[in-house]
């Protein structure tokens, strides 16, 4: 048997061993196995505990500005390492570079956005929220909202795809907030994360408490959270809504905010023809969300609404794009598309096809692929799927089975925005829509239409495709979340995003004893 | 067998009986039985539905100012028949005069200050929720979050305690967001939500579908509910655990409120002395907290903090006053506290009482007492209550166990600042608590140490003792609610309401079309 690296949890302040089974991460584009965790034996409560206990205090010890300066240090920590980290990236996610960078950057990035705003909120450690309010007519009873740091430990529980940028948000807005963090990341993808806590414990820039890494399974984690506790999941709905029915959650009234799944949309407007700056606008996005991280994007365009008399012309263009996609090792050059993360995702990706294929047409790929440069048979690689239904009123699987993979639906539609936002509505709450399109009064019908069931809602135009990274990208000054089957939760949002990590408070009593407790 | 008074359901648009056993309120003074309830057979689905797909367009057609205006129509409706509610109020709630006053004209006061904000809204239909956004160097590519009506239906299940204002307070809030309310008000106190139904009916000041009432049990009611729907629940703990672990709730994301128990403290600064005019205002605070509603406020001092060195002064102080509350049938002058709600309300208060004086010394009141003008044996009748413990931290009870009457522990502590935060810690987590001092480090250092788990921190001084209703009045300018044991919700803070019963969305893309679909 060989030696394998363990990858160890930071708990309690140390690096430390778990016992059991080991759980063995690799490179999904080889196979080759990385290195090996296990997750028993270790004190879960103890941890959750020393950042409760050691990490909330020095946490809340710090003004805003001071917490935003320690996450200024953490991304110039991350940043000196990048390119450790972006290799990582291609080595254990599958991610070519430019996905790695997605991850990697975007980590970096989120975190340099927290590291300003907390410039920007001073050398104050309660935040007023809103103004003062005259509670009589006498001026002195007065009312006064702030936040103030929620007492407890934030326990993150992030998905595979984005090793990275998924500690990097999370912890980002609770840090600042005044919370410490035990994350726990997704074991296939932990490569990452693991050597983004080595960097950031050698760098010694964040107080003993305030950041842990759990690596393996959560065992008995959540089991242990108490009333001043928060935990923040991105990853399926079921484990999302097991999350939801811990009796710890429950009976501690544990806030919870949960990612899960989304069947984004993406709709071409009527007024847009084929050939237009629009048009190419679009079918570059539904490419790029097609293909970027091999479609393993929770807010990637799953469904492509298209008016009807323009289908055929969209699928060829369309699948003459896919067609030019080198599937193939990450690691290489000239690949454009890596594997998905894991065997077991990659046969999920297979199911939900055969799912979707049952509803309609498979218009490009078979999901088996010869990949460039692995051994043959290895990695857990397929083609990009596009699908394409007659009608997406007769396909509810669509509307409700996210294939997590390089997988879209061709949907054609009449060209009218009620009809439109009538097909979007019925993924039944998402993170993410589009709406590609000159026309201002179809934007509006379909925005407004699609507003109330999603986190997000993108206005595709020519007029911004240079500076937008399309509606993939999730921005930290906007919120990212979504009603129903997207999980009900919201992140981010700049400041919107502390509130879940705060506590808020009325205060009531003489104005001038409110305004000197505050000064 | 009499023929009694059925209290019918409003659902679907029309009033409609139920069937099955009879549920019987009664006048808990006389047990004299007023109505019957019967909550079978009703299609609590149907009615859902009904909300949803009629009354939801019709308040989402209206801008918030026509929305505040149909509210100020729904205050003045009220208003005019205030004596009649004031004196189903007495008749089923056990009220004296001033406890129905402090629950009708609380839910009309309610009503009203939404009706305001309604009006200062304006004539829109979606709220722009803070400042635009630049996201790139173009001035171009910009985002804007907005707050949209969600298109489902909010299920309100309100306590008995407060049967007017428990309506208002919260179908206020949403009617004003633009959700359609479904209430459904606790059996035993039903006769003053029922009749503001009627009123509000036969006045006709609101869309078809937009309130509906279910009287009885919920049955399968939450079972029905979808990812768009809320529910809003003001009662036990218990219930509330129940109501966060239902599949409906937890498959759909269903948003969900609680407002459960609360130990809420108030203590006595070491710089105030007996005598005084803070020491004076906080005994009148105490004492009202303890017998208005004979103690069934969740809001109610439970916990008094009051300086060792001077327990015994205000023990007799405080017993002295409780000596002057003629307790009896609450339609009689000079009667100062009413009976409790319920039987079982009345075998819960013994219970817990019996429970907190294992901890401690009775040292007013031994529940048994012979009301005024009522029958011998009859009503649901207690004294109010004073225990006094040696040490708040050996009578865990204290901090764990609300008593839902007149029932209040007094807690001799130090003195000490952090001491006094660290006691009411232990309700880990409440509605309000409260510090009564001049001095304002002494109030800083409990305010910010007690503030991370209350929705609401009250500074009682002898500044604001004119204007000040007291900690135990919910103002709707100010949020209501609290973290853990109180259930982890928030309600009314004004505007702040209303983001329960809307989705926030992020519009991302190009400027002018962003503001023109706003405008």
């Amino acid at each position: 048997m060989t030696e394998r690296r363990i990858l160890q949890s930071y708990l309690g302040g140390r690096w430390i061993s778990g016992t059991g089974p080991a759980h063995t991460p690799v490179n999904p584009a080889t196979e080759e196995p990385l290195a090996d965790v296990r997750g028993e034996g270790l004190d879960r409560a103890g941890a959750l505990d020393h950042a409760r206990t050691v990490g909330g205090p020095a946490l809340r010890a710090l003004t805003f500005a001071q917490r935003g300066a320690m996450l200024r240090a953490v991304t110039d920590a991350l940043q000196a390492h990048r390119n450790e980290l972006l290799d990582l990236a291609v080595a254990n996610g599958g991610n070519t570079r430019s996905d790695a960078k997605f991850d990697v950057d975007g980590a970096i990035f989120t975190l340099a956005a927290y590291a300003d705003l907390g410039k920007g909120l001073g050398e104050v450690k309660v935040l007023a929220d809103g103004e003062g309010i005259p509670l009589a007519r006498s001026p002195r009873f007065h009312g006064q909202h702030i936040m103030v740091p929620r007492t407890g430990v934030a326990v993150h529980v992030n998905a595979f795809n984005f090793p990275a940028w998924g500690l990097a948000e999370k912890a980002a807005v609770a840090l600042l907030a005044g919370m410490p963090v035990l994350s726990k990341p997704a074991t296939s993808s932990a490569l990452v994360a693991h050597r983004m806590l080595e960097i950031l414990t050698e760098a010694k820039v964040l107080p003993d408490g305030a950041l842990s890494l759990l690596m393996g399974g959560a065992g008995d984690l959540l089991a242990h959270l108490g009333p001043f506790d928060v935990v923040a999941f991105t990853g399926s709905s079921d484990t999302g809504e097991t999350i939801r029915g811990l009796p710890s959650v429950i009976e501690n009234s544990v806030r919870v905010n949960v990612e899960a799944d989304s069947l984004n949309a993406a709709v071409l407007g009527p007024d847009v023809a084929a050939g237009d700056e629009t048009y190419e606008y679009f079918l570059k996005d539904v490419l790029r969300d097609m293909t970027q991280k091999a479609g393993q994007k929770c807010t990637a365009i799953r469904r492509v609404l298209v008016p009807a008399d323009r289908a055929d012309r969209f699928r060829d263009d369309l699948v003459g794009r896919l067609q030019g996609i080198t599937v193939g090792n990450p690691a290489l050059e000239g690949v454009r598309m890596g594997p998905v993360a894991t065997a077991s995702q990659l046969a999920y990706v297979r199911a939900g096809v055969a799912l979707l294929a049952r509803h309609g047409l498979l218009v490009f790929g078979r999901g088996e692929v010869q990949a460039v440069g692995v051994p043959p048979g290895k990695g857990f690689f397929t083609t990009p799927v596009l699908i394409e239904v007659e009608s997406g009123a007769s396909a509810p699987a669509v509307h409700s089975r996210e294939v997590f993979g390089p997988v879209a639906t061709l949907v054609p539609y009449s060209g009218a925005a009620a009809e439109a936002a009538e097909l979007i509505g019925r993924g039944r709450g998402g993170l993410v829509s589009s709406v590609y399109s000159e026309d201002t009064a179809f934007t509006a019908e379909v925005v407004l239409g699609i507003a109330p069931c999603h986190g997000r809602v993108f206005l595709g135009s020519a007029k911004i495709a240079e500076a937008s990274p399309g509606p993939g990208t999730v921005l930290p000054m906007l919120v990212h979340g979504g009603p129903g089957r997207a999980g009900g939760g919201e992140e981010l949002g700049g400041l919107r995003g502390l509130s879940f990590y705060m506590q808020r408070v009325a205060l009531e009593g003489s104005r001038p004893v409110i305004e000197k407790i505050l000064k």
